[in-house]
């Protein structure tokens, strides 16, 4: 007879949880546990200088001030807008369509937007729509979040690599890729990418190649996820526009997270999916879909975490890069310390060569090493270095180690990169001579 | 060519989107908006007089209080706690372990727990981590929560409903499915139930029928999800143990939410997963299996969420039923009233007959009543009578309507109560004359 019975076995079980994806988490989580003591380059966590709780307080103040005032000091209703059961699609919409005009020039219906917990529940959310059957397929540019695969199993959605380059995707071999899948009897669905300072290279793509993407999610017939962490991390010079401002027709879903920008304790994010739905004679949206399965799935976004997410942005004036000038300074600051360490470590010459990319801010380069850095090297870093990064290879899920590594500086203090750049040169030097 | 070209048909998406289950909420809700005046018997929500957002305040701090006192004062470490990413599997599940010992003799290690967005991610995470290939099913006890189908779908995992009786499960009906199943090749996985004032029945199970199912569990080799979210609201008669309580080979996984013992806002729910999982010669849990699907579908469940629940526990020496002792007092006087109504509107031999049942305590009764109350007649008891209720046939999930209704008492106020009978009993009256 078949059954479950305890100890249950790992291959009893849906397949993600014994895969690889899933153990990456855990071997990272495990060496920074295991070296309490390492600098960590590792972590892609924002600066939380200015985070307190004092803060949290301050900002659901805030956003109960604004529900007093629009809904006439009504308590009951507002207590009830902040503590009870509550709308799926989220109570912050219009407050988030606000800010994308604002920051990003985006203009959208705000009931075309789905507050979710975190982008990673957007993600999913958007994966599990869209996929119908086991044709379907999704595409993404790699190396990639880990986040992205991971949903991607979850959703039974078959995700199919498309390689980096230095502007972000290599476009043939995406219409080669859609090509050689819709050939073998596959459904292309969706392409997902980050557009500014990916994870875990740091590239972003020019304008040209935004509007050439675009183009070819209308001729190929895809969607695309627009997944913007990072965009608001940089400089004051002139942002190029997101793929959803330039999209005229509704290619594009647009995911983004406050985890960044507000607190990563809040778990908020939220997607734009304003593309029409026809249900019988009714049109709605892929939100409307998204809510959906957003009902079945966390019912709706904690309104607490909602607010906190509402009193920063009503604090100033719908723009979340104005009210992060000082993380954003922060990261930039960190962004050039370290590569000067780098220039200073490895002068131009230098024999083993290592080099580094400039992305011009966001929270990660790439270190280019004269040796492959998987888990071995990284376990010897944090044991005999006392400094911990992440190998390339999460991000590739093949288990094959390159030599590349993923630094990540955002939430180091001036101090821990100082400290940090002297430990990393050391280990890249001694294994550079190995 | 095939692809996907807005305006998407919903025919293209996930099947769920399109289902009846899917339009079951949205139904439900938009004539709760269309009808704002009526009085609601519908929302199965607790009772909030006693909510305020300064208690919000109140929890933080006193979980603050608490984080500080156990570090040592160390305020960095105190707020990246409650705002930086965290622990998968949350940071609450000591003190929550705590409550399972003190309100249910449930004596589990706190690292079985995993703390989720509500008890719906966890009961999605349950089904998900358990859903190896499209042969697994899983039972359930019908008529249902429409959350567990919801999530069955979202899963992919075939749900096989099993017949409610008086004494909450038909057993004979639930061995029979099983074998059927088994016998057309499909492997048992679990049992979706709530022992404990069942949402829609209201109904509980006996003793001799919880140790009868924890040895059928045994014999037929599968796991028990217990959801219980309504257990705590009764009086003081000593009350049954759990099936988790009574668990000696971890079978049961036990599924709780803080919605109806907290806030609903806060969204803060949890699985305790005890079951081993051999994973290579290491031994984990299914508590860690989950956290590894957790962290590709929400990352983590909101700190800030949790610190509210965590301060509710601290006040009251970790019961959270002693916490809830003004709430409950609310739901049993409101269901003495609802009682009262219906006995003074019907009394015994009135033709045609109307009867309902005695929970004892929850959040829900059934009301038998001689017509059938499918949508049609919702929408006139709020059109002509003012007044919402459930047609059973929601938890049925296969749209015929039955003669009986389900009646949600738990969030309004004696006034309402009192306006609410006469509405309803007007409805019924002129209905059952039709």
């Amino acid at each position: 007879m078949t059954g479950i019975v305890p100890p249950l076995a790992v291959d009893d079980l849906c397949s993600f949880v014994g895969s690889a994806d899933a153990d990456v988490m855990n071997f990272l989580n495990e060496i920074a546990l295991r070296f309490p003591d390492a600098i960590s380059f590792a972590a892609g966590r924002p600066y939380d200088e200015f985070f307190s709780t004092d803060l949290v307080h301050h900002y659901v103040d805030t956003y109960v001030a604004h529900l007093m005032r629009q809904c006439g000091g009504d308590e009951v209703r507002v207590r009830r807008t902040l503590l009870q059961y509550g709308r799926t699609k989220g109570i912050i919409h219009d407050l988030i369509a606000r800010m994308l005009l604002v920051d990003e020039g985006i203009d959208v219906d705000p009931e075309s937007i789905v507050v979710t917990v975190g982008a990673q529940e957007a993600i999913y959310l958007v994966l599990r729509a869209l996929r119908r059957t086991a044709d379907d397929v999704a595409f993404y540019v790699r190396p990639a979040y880990v986040g992205f695969t991971g949903a991607a199993r979850l959703a039974d959605m078959r995700a199919i690599p498309v390689p980096s380059t230095a502007d972000g995707i290599d476009l043939a071999e995406l219409r080669t890729a859609i090509h050689t899948a819709r050939a073998a009897g596959a459904r292309p669905c969706v392409l997902y990418l980050n557009t500014d300072f990916a994870n875990p290279t740091g590239l972003s793509m020019s304008l040209a190649t935004r509007r050439e993407l675009l183009r070819i999610a209308e001729d190929e017939q895809i969607l695309l996820i627009e997944d913007n962490p990072y965009s608001l991390f940089t400089g004051d010079q002139e942002r190029v526009p997101t793929l959803k401002a330039l999209d005229t027709s509704c290619r594009v879903v647009y995911v983004c997270s406050f985890a960044k920008t507000v607190f990563p304790g809040a778990r908020v994010g939220f997607a734009v999916a304003d593309q029409p739905v026809t249900v019988g004679a009714r049109t709605e949206s892929l939100a409307d879909q998204l809510a959906k399965l957003k009902s079945v799935l966390t019912v709706n976004t904690a309104p607490i975490g909602q607010a906190v997410i509402a009193g920063k942005l009503l604090d100033h004036g719908f723009s979340i890069r104005a009210a992060n000038k000082r993380e954003v300074d922060a990261c930039l600051r960190n962004l050039r310390m370290l590569r000067a360490g780098l220039a200073e470590a490895f002068p131009e010459g230098t024999t083993p060569e290592v080099t580094w990319n400039d992305p011009g801010g966001g929270f990660f380069i790439v270190l280019n090493v004269p040796f492959v850095a998987g888990d071995e090297e990284l376990e010897r870093s944090a044991r005999d270095h006392g400094v911990l990064w992440t190998p390339i290879h999460h991000f590739h899920g093949d288990g094959r180690a390159r030599p590349r590594i993923r630094l990540s500086f955002s939430h180091l203090s001036p101090a821990e990169i100082t400290e940090g750049m002297k430990r990393l040169t050391g280990f890249v030097k001694e294994s550079g001579q190995a």
